[in-house]
């Protein structure tokens, strides 16, 4: 195994009870460290004359490292560790979300003014006023998040149960990134035509469909035929969110090296939903030398097993994905764990640029390339660059639901991408910051107020 | 217009500018009293030397009335109406729910154990045990509110979007009333087989469905199907959540005219979902002599245009409601308003029981035969005996969710109506009081270990 760096997604809390004498939480951290785990907090939870209780938190590479931490702490003589946390478990139990009343229901007063008889009075207006709903009811603010369970993250197709932990986790972020409130909507089929069903059935109550985690090619129907069919904006993450930050980010990493996206070579590995998005909007932007690569290489003309999508980006040239690689200057990858080799990053031209954003396992792993890219970014929040959705998708939804936009195009996907490249100052540009954090409170509100303009401009904006 | 009592729900609060001289606030309730406005919380605003600025709160028993209350106040010399606002309009402006996190996403450890790449371990985990879903997500705890909009309060087919306001207020009280969280699905389809498709599609997210305001005859097949295709409970609130409740209430108020359920004459006019429930529910618990009316009449067995739910309760009688309630002794209305008059009621028995619970306007005004009924009851909350289903399936849900119980049966309805009624101790049993309030904490609690009680001894229990 190469050498990963632990992170707070594989850590535990370890409760053990020692000897209250000089020494013995230097014995621990000792044996923590010796196996390779990375030390966090670490608190204070009895104290007698004779022993003492703490609870000490420890980030680890894999959940065998994690059993591997805990084998060593109980070896540590006279420690006895007492209980072992999952934290990550623990954080999910019982679910990440729940529905809250905005007002308090105390007595009958409250009663007959949100719900019988004062609501009548609400319903009425709104079948009066159709538009109102938008003003007396939650639609307004309300994002449908809608998967299949098809491809969940990078781990395939769990189905609709195992895809729900992520939707709510994506209801998280809309809350704190944007003030969004969403839902998740894990559904029983993954049929096209029944999704699409679905979706348009239950579309009174949102005000917005984000799709996540659906298979390609299906999802490019799924989306085209509920963006025509509905009149609230619908926006597949994994394609337009992934391509917007992916845009974002390279946009940057151009400075850096000196390069113009029309002038440079471009390898996508991945075909799926996000390749093709990234390589339309790069087009889009102006990019002209793309090349995608899917599991069998390069996506050829002399190939008769591409989907449309794929065609749309065939080229003369065949071979692998490293035969693509030689000599380009861009590497994106949407694709699996460890396909990248050093070896094949040492054909690239001068100055390469990585993005291996493969989830949750990159391409390749950072350590494996330092010092010999020129940018490297993945998809992970543990490492720099991190190129991540949520820097586009909740002020995206933002921009689009306060000014009602009938729909989302490529012009203000462009847009947005664009407001977050810029966000990063010429003065703070440096190959491990060419994004911004996600925590950047500016983000949301700079990609909102790019969306509104180009709605505003392409005539979408519903007020 | 009979002497209506003001409510709540046709509140409006008027902010007046008066000069600070005394009488003026006393000039100012008193036009607020001779228009028969009911003058709540007074808060005073801003006070100069020269004039004072108050609003006034005043309940109402219309729109048209506030208003003339609003002119009333206007022509008060002297006094300045700054501002009228509608309070319920209010309430509901921007929707009455929100979609909260559970945890705070601070920092990127947060990100990582909340999202990715920590909750794909999360995801994996539901794949492999897909019971874990109940542990590790918020299925557990999660109701779908399920309209189409068909059948809203006693308004008739509003559609979906005007249904939404009374869902959130549902969600609410689950909330409220039992800790459960909710979400409303408002459906764009009034098709029968389509809406047990949606459902069907949109259960993984969900512990259990509460169908609402759902037309008859559909709700019945709805209900039925969705009962034996999924493994979560399935709950349609206007039939069985006012049959529990108005069993509840119909066992004390017997106890106060010294009859019993098995001798009684009992008239139900509605013979939609919650008439047919109702009727069902009051048979299961041993009422012997019911009869059913619709809009035509009494369901007799001469007529050809019954339903099979209707046919369920034809009677060899035939005849009009007026002719059904000559010496019967307990009325229940779940129709529409006004159908019921004093000269009928004083046809029916010694000590006559009326529940009449159309929505938001009774099927009579209880002011039109105080002194004429032993008992009275109505739907709403500005009356006493309020018939409210919110005693029932906040509890019911909870307890179900708790055992995780795989459907709900009518003796769990039985069960849990005994409950209910059980609550109001005998010393405190009065016709004004022959149901506990819906603020009693005990109610939610008390339903919901009755019905894990039956639960366990029909061995419906999950765990």
């Amino acid at each position: 195994m190469v050498n990963l760096t632990p992170t707070s997604s594989f850590s535990v809390t370890i409760r053990i009870q020692i000897p209250n004498h000089a020494g013995m939480l230097a014995n621990v951290t000792q044996a923590i460290a010796a196996a390779g785990g990375n030390l966090g907090q670490i608190d204070l939870i009895e104290q007698t004359r004779n022993f003492l209780i703490r609870e000490l938190t420890v980030d680890a590479v894999s959940s065998n490292h994690a059993e591997e931490i805990v084998q060593a702490v109980k070896a540590v003589p006279e420690a006895q560790v007492l209980n072992v946390f999952d934290r990550t478990f623990n954080l999910h139990r019982g679910g990440k979300i729940h529905v809250e009343s905005k007002i308090p229901l105390k007595n009958q007063m409250d009663l007959a003014m949100a719900y019988t008889p004062g609501v009548g009075r609400i319903c009425t207006e709104i079948a009066q006023n159709p538009e109102q709903v938008y003003n007396l009811t939650i639609k307004g603010n309300m994002i449908a998040i809608v998967t299949d369970g098809s491809a969940v993250l990078g781990l395939g197709n769990l189905g609709p149960e195992a895809a729900l932990p992520v939707m709510e986790g994506k209801a998280m972020l809309f809350k704190e990134f944007a003030g969004l409130d969403a839902f998740p909507i894990c559904l029983a089929t993954q049929d096209t035509d029944q999704i699409v069903e679905v979706v348009k059935q239950i579309a009174p109550v949102f005000g917005g469909v984000n799709l996540e985690d659906i298979a390609a090619p299906r999802c490019f129907e799924i989306e085209e035929r509920l963006s025509q069919e509905l009149d609230i904006p619908v926006f597949h993450d994994d394609q337009h969110g992934t391509a917007i930050v992916s845009l974002a980010a390279l946009i940057n990493a151009l400075k850096l090296v000196n390069k113009s996206l029309e002038m440079v070579k471009i390898v996508i590995n991945g075909a799926g939903a996000a390749g093709v998005a990234i390589a339309r909007l790069l087009r889009k932007a102006g990019a002209t030398q793309i090349c995608l690569c899917d599991s069998k290489g390069i996506l050829s003309l002399s190939r008769s097993d591409l989907n449309p999508q794929k065609q749309e980006f065939a080229v003369t040239a065949a071979g692998t994905l490293a035969d693509a690689l030689q000599g380009a200057d861009v590497f994106l990858g949407v694709s699996v764990p460890g396909v990248l080799t050093p070896e094949m990053v040492q054909t690239m031209a001068r100055d390469p640029i990585v993005f291996a954003m493969a989830n949750p396992i990159p391409e390749i792993q950072p350590e494996l390339v330092r010092g010999i890219v020129a940018v490297m970014a993945t998809g992970r929040s543990d490492y720099p660059n991190q190129i991540n959705n949520v820097l586009a998708f909740p002020g995206l939804f933002r921009g689009a639901l306060d000014c009602r936009a009938k729909a989302l195009t490529m012009t203000m996907y462009l847009e947005a991408a664009q407001a977050i490249a810029s966000l990063v100052k010429p003065s703070d540009l440096h190959p491990e910051q060419i994004i911004p954090s996600v925590f950047d409170p500016r983000v949301a509100t700079t990609v909102a107020a790019a969306v509104q303009r180009a709605a505003r401009q392409e005539g979408l904006a519903g007020r």
